[in-house]
């Protein structure tokens, strides 16, 4: 099976690294050209020069972009993915995406005959290396086993969501609530702070209690208490998937409060903390609020 | 030692059933003495005709109780609890109460040479009958190393937090990051549904993801799914706990918009389910928001 | 000038008739035809049999309807508006719409040759048969200029905004402040009735203070201690306004948690409450959730 | 009749000074003395060296203070309140103080025989100078008319609202009013010059619609637009006023979403702009979040 490779970022040229070790006839393509010779240069993959050229020949073109604007960015012109990808393929959309724009997505290619599922990851770059990604699912059932030996070479768990935008909304709320647990946790930590329990204290009573999430369990003691802070999941990124959450919400008339308001602090947080802030970095505004360090 | 029991509740029972296995000399006293006539029929304690005979000869008082008004209104009086209290005594509150409250208590019985630490669990019931439950004490650590081969009797994990009060933000702290949980989860899974995504699906995907909790590990799935509903922990008091963790952090000018939303939810979610429901039946608020049903 | 006004609801038909009194030549069109008539048989006004057929040789198109989409609906196929409307016509919306889409409607138009303003309108039924309405438009202001006569025959200030898109969002905003108010006055009264203050009183004095909003100083006296709750502006219909202001602030990363927060609130209500419901009976959850009654 | 009047600060020393020139024999206390001097030198009263030297032969003794607790504070010790007042003497607290410690007060004082209403005042400093507050009254009608020819030297509109602490109750829910119209004004505002619409064109519609407030109406143009922000009302005092409304809704038990958020956002605003801000400068916070300038 041919495939495509499209977004080599911190996530993506993992599992990319795994789909070409996995034996798969291997086409890459990225923005910056650099990062994908310096890929090819240590694998058998050919570099592409488009996103078109990329998708010539391919059976299964995987997008793992930004956000879903982004590919919809790549689909349309004389080097895009639509002048490449022949009726039979199938296109796998990796991307933390919008359930909408990934239905309008596939409503494009159906009409070509090409396929289309949405198939967001969690696990972080360590579950990419070791190809212990969960990947979430949207679309038909018969697609998603046609490609599923190619999500094998990353995921471990693969779990069909629903029909099409269903991996992009379940991936949305998981990210959402660890955006709630991270400033719940901080917020809950900094008064007790004030209260004069130190938050090791804290933390270690939280994580044997009814209280824990994993923020708490792992989050908090690795990266927070350490002020290490470690820059491996950009808080632009989380801001933009509890905004997918908030939204879908809406439009689906479900009222949730905690979410929409979630929603307006990463938003302010993303705004103060600027674009490569890590996403645990949000602790830093309520820290800042009241003039204190969760340590 | 010399040990009284007060308030055998879901909690407090099987609490006071380890204290008496454990070897100690235990008098009980509930408000409802028929309780305390059952205790003391399966174990070797004395039932107590008031606050003041439970407290008469004993080393350690243990009062366990809905509130901290609850303790309070025990003091005072004939048959209180201080008439029975003798200098060099200790009272351990392990009622999830206020810290406020907690400090005006142990500075009412400092004056009388009366120690007291606040004591409050966590472990549910299951904890408690087997000796596994968390402690966090607040208060002077003399006065903890004294009380802790008591403690020891249902605690396994017993925690210093600081000083008296400090137990209390403790465990309202915890119980309002469960609070949080449970709402924020119920919210994801709400419009998950909507879009087509099945809420069994969706836990077994958060919960091998980085948006888990406790709530989303052992709550939902056993309870919720199943629409068992067992009542374990009443609404009403993770409302109380949750209105105490908001009132302390906005008191020490924590800006919270989390919890202080949090607690006006689960106030309105008490005020429309009643006394008797118990916490996790809260997502059926949000259940009839959304016109569904978490299953 | 050839007028076309489409939609004679409850806000609609007053600022037709006063089109029609002005002395425009004038074709109206309703979905329930029956009002078309009925207006027609009070007035010059020529029923047309469909927007293709209303659209046809009129300079000025008026849509009046109750949400975006419903303008859009009404666009194409054999018998929509885009069938009837002729290069050098222009349409005025005066639906409370969605920003985004009147820019898509005017790209979709401009490419035929005819103009587009957004125009919502405020001041209520009383507004309109008076000509006292306030028009927000949104548009070129020579296009603003070539039918500022029609708007003349019923809005008394008639204000430029900006570009195509800002009627809109005016109209947006100023109503998610009206249900921000309504909302957050009920609060207010709800927790003052419970220590013991009447909310006649307590109006009294916010209305002499500066407390005061349109809210209190008009709808509460009138409505909510009358219990009156006259059906003049469905709640349903408000609770999509903030929803469109929550969702421009969204999109254009604004942090706004009260208007966040007020969207979802007013979600809750309008499900609760059902289609029929007047806006100020929003102030009824309050109500519920507090066991009392405003007056 | 002889009357104190303890606390010359912004709104205290005009109401005062009405007072005096209304023919009332007057002693005046003020924590830094200099005040006080600077106070009897334009005015017949008398320069009081303590609380209880004020309150020595005083019918009437008026405190304006910045919370309750500095009321408290003035009580005790032998230059204190109670080392004063005489039994049949009343005392009347202007403060903008806590409903519950007003009641305390009230406790304390009745078993002295002396009488105590809350009677805190809206109208700033222009209406203290011209005699034009509003006055709302906690406590016994009769202990009211008693005051009443006192209240009027500064008072137009004084109001009975209910027993001790509904007059702080009242204004505390007045000035959240204020808080919430400021706060959710600036979020709309912000979002509308986001999309193309100026501030000035915005508020001019708004005033002229539904949306309109006291904040909408005045603040905004003379204090905002104007970037004058004139320092007339102490933010820190609006904060505190906030949370004495969130903390009444939630010792009532009445779910008040937006009352709490609001009082976390205020929180915050004090925590970020410092004890020198003017209320109105709240709009700074929001301004900074969207990196704007509502102008």
């Amino acid at each position: 099976m041919n495939v495509a490779f499209l977004g080599l970022g911190a996530i993506g040229r993992p599992m990319a690294r795994r789909v070409a070790d996995a034996g798969f006839s291997l086409a890459v393509w990225n923005r910056t050209e650099a990062r994908a010779r310096e890929f090819a240069a240590a694998t058998s993959a050919r570099v592409a020069t488009s996103p078109a050229d990329a998708a010539r020949g391919a059976d299964i073109v995987i997008t793992c972009l930004p956000n879903s604007p982004d590919v919809v960015a790549l689909l349309d012109g004389d080097t895009g993915l639509l002048a490449g990808l022949r009726a039979g393929a199938t296109l796998v959309d990796c991307t933390s995406g919008q359930p909408a724009t990934s239905r309008q997505i596939a409503d494009r290619l159906r009409d070509r005959g090409i396929d289309f599922v949405d198939a967001p990851v969690s696990g972080g770059v360590s579950g990419a290396e070791t190809g212990a990604l969960t990947v979430m699912v949207g679309g038909d059932d018969t697609v998603l086993e046609r490609v599923r030996p190619v999500l094998a070479a990353f995921g471990q768990k693969i779990v069909h969501c629903g029909s099409v935008g269903t991996g992009d909304a379940l991936k949305a709320v998981n990210n959402a609530l660890l955006a709630v647990h991270i400033w719940s946790t901080a917020e809950g930590l900094a008064l007790l702070l004030k209260e004069g329990v130190s938050p090791a204290v804290a933390l270690d009573v939280i994580n044997a209690s009814s209280g824990r999430s994993n923020a708490s369990m792992n989050l908090f003691p690795e990266r927070v208490l350490t002020r290490a802070f470690p820059r491996t999941f950009r808080l632009a990124l989380l801001d933009k998937d509890v905004g997918i959450a908030a939204g879908v919400a809406s439009a689906q008339r479900v009222p949730s409060p905690i979410l929409q308001l979630t929603a307006a602090l990463w938003q302010l947080a993303h705004n103060s903390l600027g674009e490569a802030a890590d996403h645990v970095e949000a602790v830093k505004v309520i820290e800042q609020w009241a003039s204190l360090e969760i340590a």
